[in-house]
């Protein structure tokens, strides 16, 4: 009967591929060239470089097998994965190994921040806090930077503290009679916990502990403890466990560790900045905030991890988007006709395109955070190598900059890839919630980049604080300020009650900055007034949070704006319709509130962009989404999406995968057998024996004596005394 | 060496008990009470009586476990709890079984759902579609409503067809030579997909089909159609498939049909609308919009589930909020001192207690929702039954107020679920990362809700041009608006720009309700002012999401408002701080952009209740959180939380949950030896085979020839003339 086929009106079968591909032009050099803008010209050769070697890899490349392992299975996998990584560790460059770690971790973040906590916090603790003896000792004599011999973990949180890190209460105390110090955890409170590898990967540890002398406690140290011997087997007195399960990262081995008196010796202690010596004479450091730049780099590359899971998702949605219809144009109660594509939707554009924009703000303002940071360490090795007071100096207020630029970025960025990640899987509707699509491990590998190496909230705090202390120097002192917040220096100025933005503006990403720079000041000015009153930093901690956002978008839209003005000349179109996108959605429209009651921009503006000049960009750029997320060069393995593929065969790859991971032939379940006795159980009088049934009841229903039964009775006891 | 315990000043190990018991009064009365008002009281004692019975339950009762399976695991424990409570269903009452249903759903809502699927997706659509003794046949002689016998399934969506029913392009032809409809999947796109309890479990489906008789098509209509035999074999023609992992769900097991000329009996069609007769003659029904009513139940049950997610994970935040300490409170470099209780801290506050607030609100609203659902299907039930016309449309219209409120209420309630969970995990920093404090699998079981049962942007978008279109016909017709929008009669008085709430007012949660009928209003005159003009229905898609959840705010702030006239005293003060709360974040605040474009507030009352009022309102809250969520009567299995137990003794709970699942005896990993040899691997050069080495080099190379070399090549050529 395939007569049937012919019969209805629309039996030809979908074709997504048909409608991708028209949006291409065949051999198009644009997206080549956007990529290059994006990641600068050497980045983006050698990002494609990597990926080549990754996707042809038999062990690291991606796959949809990776959507199926249980946690026992991911913790092998991810084993495995480090193993390989290790050979290319010993063979490539550094620039390309962390190149190539940064993507194995857009797919694998099990992988990725298993080698990081061993490469990047456990030997930066090391190389941060340690002598140049302790670095060369442990980390490049032993190979630990080889993931050789050594394998190190990062021992700073506890159960009972995470944010607060100088509160943490295992203790290093010195006993002179041996030169030793003895590590304890003096209670549950003070578990190590969550400790990355941990569980079953780390020979060492980098431990933040109370270091006591002599009956002082000098506050929290850094030192090198032994957890396990050359055999792999736990050293006495420590006491070692697997935290489990968790929402994500179910490759990493996160544990837990109490220390009961281990003892280590005195050399073991970190000493580039505190010392102690033979006599237990403590020496403390001045320039101690130095060791905490060793956590910056983890905030900077979840920065760009940002970007990269931006560019990802974005991707995938946007090309589902075109390749799927849905309802007629005009719908009829019948439902037919041909569908429109869900990318003409405007609601869709709505969702999707200031995502995208989004993306195109985080790649340049994150490779700006990566440059940055990287000369940051230069000048800083440099000038302490040369012990040039000066250039220390300024290396720390350089670092400085990079405190508040990183942790507002970190804290803003990673939050935002969350809403990307969570907003894009809801426009691929039902489809979204398949793991062939990515979607579910990627947001659950991912949120936790909200929570830990400082706390999205804590961090924005810090961040807030800062400004708000800026403002209130300038306003009070006139006081100048360097770095990347230079422009508080203007809040004398900004301080006035002057509308910035006016109709017509939200054109202009310029007059957009200086909008932001405008409330960014009044913000805090109001918050410091606030201060002078009775109010204290906790009462003023949303603004706090809301000043760190603004000015994580400060960062992205000025770094936008100057790379613009060195874009190609046919990038500029494109690249101008995505920078006013970005600044009129998430940062106009989605602190419109803000900008009304500080009377930065009027409501007449705010209803302009929002009803008119949006919908008029993502109009704009409608026809160029396809060659516009094809520009983030994300390779079919690095998104390893069954229905985001370059090939726009939805349908068949996604058909295809399903098909792949679960065989069709096997047609009953493992458990069936006793699914089918459910389903052909007796009746529920036959399973109670029958015995609630009538005939039940009359055997054992005693009767109720009656007076003529009472005579029965009489009666067969007359019987019984013949 | 425990002296180091002495030493230094802070071994005290944390004690959340004490922090969180002390804000309890021995023997208070008042949570029960509370609940009782929640809840009403009936159905209080309902659920605390079948809460004892499913926590003692072998089979059904949440526990860690839970977080540790692996899908096919989840499949098979799912398969368990089914048969579990297959056998409550046969013993208690409907409504008894129907609570336990939606008790059990909190906690594993892959048993929930793969119940529901049967008992709520094809039995419904039996009975709304079916006729009476269709209905009897297939549900009650045959028992699928004692999940015995048949188990069914719901063929509605498609791979290339989701929100848009109406184009299903499965084909049900009539062929009048055997009186049989032959049931054909045309193409790919066209395959069943997502269906829940196909891929194993399913013996039948109610199927969408376009019917096709004569050639013509009648559009989209439902067909019992078999998928198994009695010994749970798939039949000829029927080809299934698992469509494998999900986000979350995995208990449940989504399948793929593909159907090839399938024959079934013309007498399977579900013939209470529309009939074919013998002889192909198709009669349409009249009032075909009935047989979507089936579809509500759902939507009712998402708002319902989604205030008892709220009330779950705002409890486990806030009791680790109160016994979580964090910083002391003038924080020193130090970091030392007595920390302060996360709860005390007003951003932490601000995070939770709106969501506390949230939580009663949609408690009360759901509730109601519940009521008028229950209401309505008995209404039409006996109006249906009695043949009365009048009382038939009446029904209907009711059912048109129910389209809208449950619409609005399942998009905009599932979503603010979502996020709270995601807020409440957050709060409770790494710890919520850990699958034992419940958030993860929560969270990835939820998030389907906002995608599946009508998109909740499609849901949206119609609720919002059903406000829309109302308020035209008001101002346009001065229409009056019956049901539960009948404020939108009052539109032409709220057009103006009159500013409703003045400072002050956001004390009033009348006043609220005002302002928040006027928005609507505004909203939706400005939309319509701008379809009048060049807008399409598509071009307003935005502010018809926003008037959907604001329709939504509105529902649930009326039931609030008129619960708290018939609340006991003892708990009104309570009630009436929590219901400004809610009304001042979730509606004033969370919408306040668009209150002060359409000149609803003005800014300095925005600023007074966003710096002043909401930050009083946590205050008078914080010595109540924990009572207020002990109200919620969440038993410690419900919760299923390591770090939300009601004995408040987090560390020791969640520590001991760790070792439980996680035995520390087992202090190497299964895959240790591999690892093992990756540290212990030799050294580069010697894998290499030392063929890089320079001794390698001087036998492998070649010399280049020399003049020299050349003339003892003469030599030797020499020598072979000899």
């Amino acid at each position: 009967m395939s007569s049937a086929k012919n019969i209805v009106s629309h039996t030809a079968p979908p074709n997504p591929k048909e409608l991708i591909g028209r949006e291409r032009k065949p051999g198009d050099g644009f997206p080549l060239l956007m990529n290059q803008f994006l990641e600068g010209k050497k980045k983006s050769a050698q990002i494609l470089r990597l990926l080549k070697s990754l996707e042809r890899d038999p062990i690291l490349a991606a796959n949809f097998n990776d959507y199926e392992v249980t946690k026992e299975q991911q913790r092998e996998l991810t084993a495995l994965r480090i193993n390989r990584m290790a050979r290319y560790i010993e063979s490539e460059s550094i620039e390309d190994f962390n190149r190539r770690l940064n993507l194995v971790t857009v797919y694998d973040p099990s992988t990725g921040i298993r080698i990081s906590v061993n490469l990047g916090l456990y030997i930066n603790c090391i190389k941060g806090n340690g002598t140049d003896e302790q670095y060369k000792y442990w980390c490049i004599d032993k190979q630990a930077g080889h993931l050789n011999q050594l394998y190190g973990c990062f021992g700073m949180t506890e159960l009972g503290h995470g944010s607060n890190v100088a509160g943490c209460e295992t203790t290093a105390t010195f006993d002179p009679e041996t030169d030793e110090f003895i590590i304890d955890t003096p209670h549950i409170g003070a578990t190590k916990w969550w400790i990355g590898g941990a569980a079953h990967s780390a020979t060492h540890s980098s431990i933040y502990a109370r270091l006591v002398v002599n009956g002082k406690d000098y506050g929290v140290k850094t030192f090198v403890v032994p957890l396990r011997d050359s055999n792999h087997e736990l050293l006495p007195g420590v006491s070692i466990g697997d935290i489990g399960s968790k929402m994500g990262r179910e490759g990493v081995d996160n544990g837990w560790i109490q220390f009961s008196d281990v003892r280590i010796p005195r050399f073991f202690m970190l000493q580039k900045f505190c010392k102690v010596s033979r006599e237990g004479k403590v020496t403390l450091p001045p320039l101690e905030q130095l060791s905490y730049i060793s956590l910056l780099g983890g905030r900077v590359t979840m920065a760009t991890d940002s970007y990269r899971a931006a560019a990802r998702f974005t991707t995938i949605a946007i090309r589902y988007g075109v390749g799927r219809k849905q309802f007629p144009p005009n719908l009829g109660l019948d439902g037919v006709g041909d569908e429109v594509q869900l990318m003409d939707y405007p609601l869709h554009q709505r969702r999707l395109f200031p995502y995208l924009a989004l993306a195109y703000a985080m790649g340049l303002g994150t490779n700006r955070l990566e440059n940055q940071h990287n000369a940051i360490l230069v000048d800083l090795d440099k000038a302490v190598a040369k012990k040039n007071t000066n250039a220390i100096k300024s290396a720390i207020n350089e670092t400085k900059s990079l405190f508040i630029d990183s942790g507002s970025l970190k804290s803003t960025t990673t939050w935002l890839a969350a809403d990307c990640i969570t907003e894009c899987r809801q426009t691929c509707g039902g489809h979204g919630y398949s793991a062939y699509s990515g979607f579910g491990k990627a947001y659950d590998d991912w949120v936790v980049q909200c929570t830990w190496e400082g706390d999205n909230n804590v961090l924005a705090m810090s961040v807030g604080k800062t400004l708000i202390r800026n403002v209130q120097e300038v306003l009070d002192k006139g006081k100048k300020i360097g770095g990347s917040v230079s422009f508080l220096s203007n809040a004398r100025q900004y301080i006035n009650n002057d509308l910035i933005l006016r109709e017509g503006d939200q054109e202009n990403p310029d007059k957009i900055l200086q909008a932001l720079e405008v409330l960014i000041v009044r913000i805090s000015s109001k918050a410091s007034e606030a201060l002078k009153s009775s109010a204290t930093w906790d009462d003023v901690s949303p603004q706090r949070v809301l000043l760190s956002k603004l000015r994580c978008h400060h960062y992205l839209l000025q770094s936008f704006i100057e790379n613009l003005r060195e874009a190609a000349s046919e990038l500029q179109p494109d690249l101008n319709t995505l920078i006013r996108l970005y600044a009129n959605t998430f940062i106009l429209e989605a602190f419109s509130s803000e900008f009304l009651i500080y009377g930065v921009i009027d409501a007449k503006t705010k209803n302009i962009l929002s009803s008119e000049y949006i919908p008029k960009l993502c109009l704009d750029l409608r026809p160029r989404a396809i060659t516009l997320t094809d520009s983030f060069q994300q390779s079919d393995m690095i998104l390893n999406s069954a229905i985001g593929k370059y090939n726009g065969d939805i349908y068949e790859n996604y058909f295809n995968v399903v098909k792949d991971q679960n065989p069709p032939i096997k047609t009953k379940a493992f458990y069936s057998e006793s699914m089918e006795a459910m389903l052909s159980r007796p009746s529920l009088e036959d399973r109670d024996r029958q015995e609630k049934t009538e005939s039940a009841q009359e055997i054992l229903t005693v009767p109720f004596p009656k007076r003529g039964d009472d005579d029965e009775d009489d009666d067969d006891d007359d019987d019984d005394d013949e």
